[in-house]
C-alpha cells in the first residue's frame, strides 16, 4: 500500500477498535492502552493519529454520523413516500444501533453527558434537518395533515427517539428497541397523518422489525 | 445539634455540594477535592460518608428522585384528572431541571452513559410505573380513548420525556424546554385522547410555562 492510503488504513482500525472500547468500558473507563491492543497499533501510531481521548471519541462520533447518513441515503431512495423514508430511517437506525460498533459507541458517546468536551451537537441539528425537509414533503405528498408544523415536529422526533434508544439500552440492552420504535410512530401516527392517510401509512410500521 | 443530627446534616450539605459540581463539570471531570471545597467539608468527613465519586453520584441520583417524588405528589394533588396530573407533573420536572441543582446534577447522571455504574434504571421504571397508572386512570375517567394502551403509551413518555429534556440541554441548555414539551403533548394528544376530549384537555397545556 502507498504510505497515504496505508496510513488512512490505520487511523480507520484505531476508530474501530476505539468505538469497540468506548461500547463496553464507556467514555470514562477507556484508555489509551486499551484502544492501542484493541486495534492492533502501537501506541505511537495511535498518537501519530489523535492527541486524546476526546479527539477519539469525537472521531467515533463523527464515522457514526457518517455511516448512519450513509444507510439513511439507502433508506430514503428506497422509499416510495416521505413517511416510509422516515419510518425506513427509523428502522435502519435500529438495526445499525444493534449490529454496528461503530455507531453503537457513536450514540452513546453522543447522548454521554459527562463527555461534554464532545461535539455532540452538530448530528441532532443534521437529523433535525432531514426530518423537517422530510415532514414537509409529507404534507406536500398529502400523507401529513395540512397544520403540521414541520419544525416543530423535527424538534420532537429527534429528540424523542434519542431518548426511546437510550432508555431501551440503559434498562434492556436495547432488546425492545424495535417494538419501542414501533409503538412511538404508532402514538404520533394520530397527530401528524391525515384520517383518510392513516391506514396506508401505518402499514409502514410493519417494516420496523429485527 | 445532637451528634446523629449533625452527622445528618452534612451527609446533606455534601450530596449539594456533589449536585453543584457534578452539574458544572460533569461526571468525568468532577473531584473529590472540588466536592469537600464546595460543601465546606474536609475530605474526612467526605470520605466518612461517601467511599467514591460513584457513590456520591448514586447519591446525588437518589436525592434528585425523592425531591422530583415529593414535587410529583404535590403535582397530582393539585391535579382535577389523571391527565392534568401528567401535565403538571412534566411542567414540575422541567421548573425543577431549570432551577433546582440536585435534580439538573441527578438527571445528567441518569442518562450519563459512560458512568454505567450508576443505579439509573430504578428511576425510568418507577415514573414509567406512575405514568401507567395515570393513563389507565386518564381512560378509566373518558379523557383518552378506549383503545389506549396503558404500558405501551408509558414506554414511550418516559423515555421521549428523557430525550426532549437531555436534547434540550445539549443544544440550548434547556432555554427551549418549556416549548418543547409542550410540543411533546400538543403532538401526542391526537393519539391518546378522545376526539370529543380534546379541546377540554388541550386547554392543561397551558400550564407548562416557565
Amino acid at each position: 500500500m502507498p504510505q497515504q492510503e496505508r496510513a488512512h488504513a490505520t487511523r480507520a482500525s484505531i476508530i474501530v477498535g476505539a468505538a469497540a472500547v468506548f461500547n463496553v468500558k464507556g467514555f470514562v473507563s477507556a484508555s489509551l492502552d486499551l484502544i492501542a491492543d484493541e486495534a492492533g497499533v502501537t501506541r505511537g501510531a495511535l498518537y501519530f493519529h489523535f492527541r486524546s481521548k476526546d479527539d477519539l471519541a469525537n472521531a467515533v462520533i463523527a464515522e457514526q454520523h457518517r455511516i448512519s447518513r450513509q444507510y439513511a441515503e439507502q433508506a430514503l431512495s428506497a422509499a416510495g413516500s416521505a413517511f416510509e423514508g422516515m419510518i425506513r430511517m427509523c428502522d435502519g437506525l435500529a438495526h445499525q444501533l444493534v449490529s454496528e460498533v461503530v455507531v453503537s459507541a457513536g450514540i452513546r458517546l453522543t447522548t454521554d453527558g459527562s463527555a461534554s468536551i464532545l461535539s455532540a451537537t452538530d448530528p441532532y441539528e443534521d437529523w433535525m434537518r432531514t426530518f423537517e425537509n422530510l415532514t414537509s414533503m409529507a404534507r406536500d405528498e398529502g400523507d401529513f395533515l395540512e397544520t403540521v408544523d414541520p419544525e416543530r415536529v423535527a424538534k420532537f422526533i429527534i429528540p424523542a427517539y434519542t431518548g426511546v434508544q437510550l432508555v431501551s439500552d440503559t434498562l434492556h440492552g436495547r432488546a425492545d428497541l424495535f417494538e419501542r420504535v414501533r409503538d412511538m410512530w404508532e402514538l404520533l401516527i394520530p397527530g401528524l397523518v391525515r384520517p383518510d392517510r392513516i391506514d396506508a401509512n401505518r402499514r409502514h410500521l410493519e417494516l420496523i422489525k429485527r
